[in-house]
């Protein structure tokens, strides 16, 4: 058998200490292929050291230059990689593990490269209702480090980030746009799509709902909202991949 | 055998007169899928009447309200379907002809749909410099409109909206920064890939190439700039699609 993959993520104070959009996208991969792997959970702080220790690349550079080191992050003790970036670590699962269900389907991962740059505009209104959120539910010593940067990145505290009133309301609507088009991709794929290709999620899928598990789990007052839009489309996209949740 | 399919496209001066992007999409399909059909020219101002007269749906509502025709339109004797629109054409011909090679394999609806919402903003750098270049084209009775209608649009003359010196410099970038963001699209679907699913064309190619051979056929002094982007890779895609070039 093959040795366990290690699987990186940031702990909250949640029950299942999960949380992160970006980390969500990895472990909804790694269930998905049905790969046997193990999560080690890493406060903030610990992110870059151990990222230097193992060899890994920067996912970008800060402002400033320097390199910056994120979760996820993957170390496969059968290939010796060591894989940082959500993108990345599901390309790296395809090419690896060829025998396992495809998160991108042959041909398609030019295709999902576009589907993000697309994606990630639509979900710009979702970071300040989302980050002074997971703040709170982080331990101190990532709330410490996740405020300082945050606030460094936006040049505004935590407090002042979160929409209030018709701020709140504007945003608010603003991002159920984004998810609107979102929903017309998925349309458009066919009229009774449950996933962007049809009938079988795909990396695209899962995308999407590590915002949407975010969203849930931080912002339990907004889901009671979102879960009623277009349908109910994204509350049964999380629960088809409920088989896909387990934080092992 | 079938009856052939009429294609409504515009005229300009130019020796094959056909110039604008979108009509070059469906020429690009239509050609692709080996689909037997003619071209019908269309003046600009001709072209609300016959779509009114075959009961065209509007592509999209003018900034009054008021419902706006454009062409690529294709008319299908054989099913009786009138059908505008790009993308939508390229959907009803996959579908309609399920024995042609598809502009969108199956599954990638979606996909291509989120392809063309990241792709437009990309692109959007290229208009100061097409929509006059292309106005000088046009027979005077498309001219007229032409102008009339883009000056209300954009709020300036088309001779305003060129862009000069610095501006020309620093538009000219930030397009082949657009277009260096689809070339790591292509690149991501593998280290040679021509084409963003690899090895064959479907309809992202020919909704790139029909912008790139609309900036060879109206800009000639740009493209002698942009044939040598991202190592020839658009002249490659212009060379690779030029037997879908034919004019009939």
């Amino acid at each position: 058998m093959a040795p366990q993959i290690v699987f990186y993520d940031i702990p909250s104070t949640l029950p299942s200490k999960a949380w992160s959009p970006n980390t969500w996208k990895t472990r909804y991969a790694l269930n998905f292929k049905g790969l046997a792997y193990k999560t080690i959970w890493l406060e903030y702080p610990d992110i870059e050291p151990l990222s230097r220790e193992l060899g890994a690349a920067p996912t970008r550079n800060k402002p400033d230059g320097r390199p910056h080191y994120t979760l996820p992050m993957i170390h496969d003790p059968s290939t010796g990689a060591v894989v940082s970036d959500s993108t990345k670590i599901a390309e790296y699962l395809d090419a690896t593990y060829p025998d396992t269900p495809r998160l991108m389907p042959a041909g398609t991962v030019g295709l999902h490269h576009s589907f993000e740059d697309a994606g990630y505009p639509l979900l710009a209104p979702l970071y300040p209702f989302g980050l002074p959120a997971s703040n709170a539910r982080l331990n101190p010593v990532s709330e410490a480090y996740f405020r300082s940067t945050r606030e460094e990145t936006w040049a505004k505290t935590l407090e002042d980030l979160t929409p209030k009133g018709e701020e709140d309301i504007a945003q608010w609507a603003k991002l159920k746009e984004g998810f609107g088009k979102m929903n017309e991709w998925i349309h458009a794929s066919g009229e009774g799509s449950a996933y962007i290709m049809g009938d079988a999620p795909c990396y695209a899928d899962i995308f999407i709902a590590g915002f949407v598990i975010w969203i849930k789990l931080v912002l339990p007052d907004k889901w009671e909202d979102m879960k009623l839009w277009h349908g109910g489309r994204w509350a049964t996209l999380l629960r088809n991949l409920e088989k896909y949740e387990a934080v092992v």
